[in-house]
């Protein structure tokens, strides 16, 4: 049995990530779990899965947790002997040192938070490899590429990354100023957590995605395309050097790449896991990316490719900025006018060791904050439906 | 250098395959050529290739190739020392002794000739692997099923072989017994040899590829499923034990496969080789597969599961039939009718030797000549445009 431990178990990919071991009682023993805030399911996971080792963010919901848990903070965590794999599904910055401390201890990581390669890209990798552990692609993208991949030997020629559109792909141009939180949070053909959510709507998530294969996959910028894909059913795509392009496909569900990425190399079958039903017919559109409408999507391509701690400064920028959205205190394009201010500010350090990315990280976090402010106060929209 | 031998090398295939000839001119040497009766071409091929060997089938044509060609039977063609690598890519029964051949003397043969496998499923496949010679795919279903399939360790799931639908996918059904070689030879996304293309007009093709894939990835019948999809832009898919689905996708062009076959397992660039567009729209739709339009197709899959010598009579009467109707001696519609009434004639041998396979192709040809003199002729046929 695996000993898995799982940062953020009570989010969206830490609960698919349990429903993978329900499935396969005899090939998981939970070792460690660790969530923010959400006590109450997390006390239902350790009835149910009895952790060795738990861990929760605020020590005010600590002391809600049951007697007799070791409470265990996640970079100690990830390092214990009987912890055989790490599934890193925590949002935003939390996974950084986590993810870091396990790579150094040569674990092998399934990584959900992207944010860590957006912030850490050349660190992380520089950890991954034959000296250390190994990064195991969760999100369906990634994760698509990494398939299509699988027993390729020649370099690619190009990876075709597909993005839903978020919900404003065919929206006005001049409604995006008045999208409210319940609007970006309707995603069309995926069923996410909050922040990724958002990031879907402003196409942050795919410049993400397009960081995270420069990283993963190590292939050049220029080598990475974007195509607009609304069903959602193509998952990614790779181009390699004869011209031959392959694709993963399958019905929008994270638990298959959660799965894949917990078991790789081998593929076992799974009812849970909805199959493509090819008694129906279906409709695959692809079209190029309408930049102008998601203006957060170059500006984060770009910070990808400045390096330095740029991404870092990016990623910590969007978290607060999303996180604002959300509580209604800027508008939704702001999400983009803070994140450019922020990036604007900034001065890379010379290096991206992780104490330079933690300063940046905390530094862009206040300068946010500092910005988000500063902007006038969306104006509360009432819709008629 | 690989020395090479082209069988049919003035058909559609063979001068493709000379187009990656030539634009490798270090990697092949060609050792043979062998051609039908389409001499004039056959004569240029040899002036450029130089080839060491020459068949044409016609005593008649022969006698016009240039002297100093060493005419050689393509069964002892594909035995030389120096021929390291096959291309079947003849039409009908005519690739089955040489195929036979080289496998039985090891050698790797690209097998365009799909009719081969259908006549001989279980023989070829005998021969071929750790003791005999390799079969390597060249038609671009196959081409598709075998990349997907590269590197991936488990069983299959499914098998999805796709299908342009033909020229008559959405045609009025009390048209199809007036439909024309015109017609028929005109297909909506691929430019292929005339018997080809007849049967892809009656998915006859389509069920060969079935049977083929039966055969060549030893897969069970009810794992192989086949659906329209009319833009032959995603030439096949496979779907994996754990519900992941992959496709091998790329613009109809016959370059590609035959190019992976020759270099199999490396991917070379070739200018030549079409790319996919994305910086275009593109609208890829897939629907399940209306059988009565198609009763080929059905007739031909059962043959296939009967097994014994049914394919190699299926396949037989199918050559007879397309020339006929090619001819205008009988209607579309009677390429089924003169099958079906074939195949309800015959009794299976009991084995399936080379010996009882082509003693069955004999008399399925006579057999099908009969049926068809009996059919009333078609009614020529005058239409506006």
């Amino acid at each position: 049995m695996k000993g898995l431990v799982i940062l953020g178990s009570t989010g969206s990919i830490g609960r698919q990530t349990l429903d993978i071991v329900r499935a396969f009682p005899n090939e998981f023993n939970v070792v460690g779990l660790a969530a923010g805030l959400n006590v109450e399911l997390l006390k239902e996971q350790i009835e149910e899965f009895r952790p060795r080792l738990v861990w929760c963010t605020s020590e005010q919901h600590r002391g809600l947790l049951p007697d007799g848990v070791t409470l265990t903070p996640m970079e100690e965590m990830v390092c214990q002997p009987d912890a055989d794999l790490i599934m890193a599904a925590t949002i935003g910055s939390a996974g950084l040192v986590p993810t870091v401390r396990a790579l150094e201890n040569k674990k092998p990581v399934a990584l959900a938070n992207k944010e860590v390669i957006i912030m850490a890209g050349g660190l992380v990798k520089s950890l991954a490899g034959p000296d250390g552990g190994t990064l195991l692609p969760v999100d369906s993208e990634p994760s698509a590429i990494w398939q299509c991949l699988r027993g390729e030997k020649e370099d690619v020629r190009r990876i075709i990354i597909t993005a839903s559109g978020g919900p404003f792909r065919t929206s006005p141009m001049e409604d995006m100023e008045k999208v409210t939180p319940e609007e970006a949070l309707n995603h069309p053909t995926w069923k996410m957590g909050r922040k990724i959510t958002v990031d879907s709507a402003t196409l942050m998530n795919k410049a993400f995605e397009v960081i995270e294969a420069r990283w993963l996959f190590d292939v050049p910028w220029d080598k990475i395309e974007v195509v607009v894909h609304p069903q959602s059913i193509v998952h990614s795509m790779v181009e390699f050097a004869d011209g031959s392009v392959k694709a993963q496909l399958g019905p929008p569900d994270m638990r298959l790449p959660i799965q894949y990425s917990l078991f790789y190399p081998t593929r076992l079958p799974n009812q849970q896991i909805p199959r493509l039903d090819t008694g129906l017919s279906h409709s695959l559109t692809f079209q190029p990316l309408e930049r102008e409408r998601y203006p957060c999507f170059g500006m984060a391509v770009e910070a990808g490719k400045k390096g330095g701690t740029y991404p870092a400064v990016l990623s910590a920028a969007d978290e607060v900025a999303v996180e604002l959205f959300l509580q209604g205190r800027i508008g939704f394009m702001d999400i983009y006018r803070t994140i450019d201010r922020v990036l604007g500010d900034h001065t890379s350090s010379l290096g991206s060791s992780l104490d330079e990315i933690l300063a940046a990280d905390h530094w862009a976090r206040v300068r946010a904050h500092e910005v988000a402010e500063s902007l006038p106060a969306p104006t509360p929209v009432s819709r008629s439906t």
